[in-house]
């Protein structure tokens, strides 16, 4: 068994999911997912500071991206347009992985821990957008409440996306999320 | 000392505060604030589960006068403007104080896992809230929606509110984030 392989860490996220669908997070230790992936427990720690983190891997890159499509929408785009180019951009992201994000969405519904880390992580992409907002001149109150509001079309276009059959598309659902905030508050 | 006191939750809330902004969250023990408001440990958890939960002990009665707000809004009332109207309640449950609330807000923000916990409870705010709009006719998708939208407006309005020097009062603060909310995503 190779102590070191290119795709160790999509491997582990994937043996993680797994395990958390069927036997439970909680029931769930670290040498099981090494296991399972083919590689040691020392492999994990390389990759994830410990079991819950596995889920939370790609954040760090999707609130990079976000940030990048919000600050680089064109000049003409309203405080809303620019972050709803960030959700086309996470859309393009988790788009094509329904069955993953479906069962991760899952094992989150089923441990509050794992909900508060999301909610934690969507809180942190929120002040990122509202910084990034800034950047293209919107008053800081203006550019929270733009980001919390696109975080907010985010968070429940995402979860109808992923608790649903996966018909219509994340990028549909967030953009009916988003229409249908216009409605309600308009 | 005697041992059961009518006042002694609302001394032990006050005193876990004292100690949280003094001498940091972490370091505060249950045994510190139970000697600070006079009373023993046992007594100390015959009201909160740990020291997390003096933090959030109203959480349950705002949640509950909040959706008794919104089921029982006049039947004109269009959903946001109901769910407003559970916003006015928290604004008379928590507005005149203005020094607590900005106590417990800084402790917040200096400990991760109280604003995780903190955006927990609002999560399940927003479903309460959402079930009460259901009550009122409104269907699920767009009930989610409206009480989303509405923590989001508590959340900003709140913290805006809390983090600043108490004027404006927080039933303004609260109604300047929903019209700013109707700007943004108007």
């Amino acid at each position: 068994m190779a102590r070191w392989e290119p795709d160790a860490a999509g491997r582990l996220r994937a043996a993680a999911l797994d395990l958390y669908v069927d036997q439970g997070y909680e029931q769930t230790t670290v040498a099981e997912i090494a296991e399972r992936a083919g590689v040691t427990a020392r492999t994990f720690f390389r990759h994830f500071a410990d079991k819950r983190e596995v889920l939370f891997a790609g954040s760090d890159v999707l609130a990079q991206r976000m940030v990048e499509a919000t600050v680089s929408a064109p000049a003409g785009d309203a405080p809303l347009d620019a972050v709803g180019r960030a959700l086309e951009v996470a859309a393009e992201m988790f788009g094509a992985g329904h069955d993953h994000s479906s069962r991760r969405q899952r094992v989150l519904h089923d441990n509050p821990e794992l909900l508060e880390r999301e909610l934690a992580k969507m809180a942190m992409l929120a002040g990122a957008l509202t910084d990034a907002l800034e950047q293209r001149g919107v008053d800081r109150a203006a550019a929270q409440m733009v980001a919390e509001a696109a975080i907010t079309v985010f968070r429940v276009g995402f979860d109808r996306w992923a608790t649903g059959p996966g018909e219509p598309s994340l990028e549909e659902s967030l953009r009916e999320a988003l229409a249908q905030l216009r409605t309600v508050v308009g």
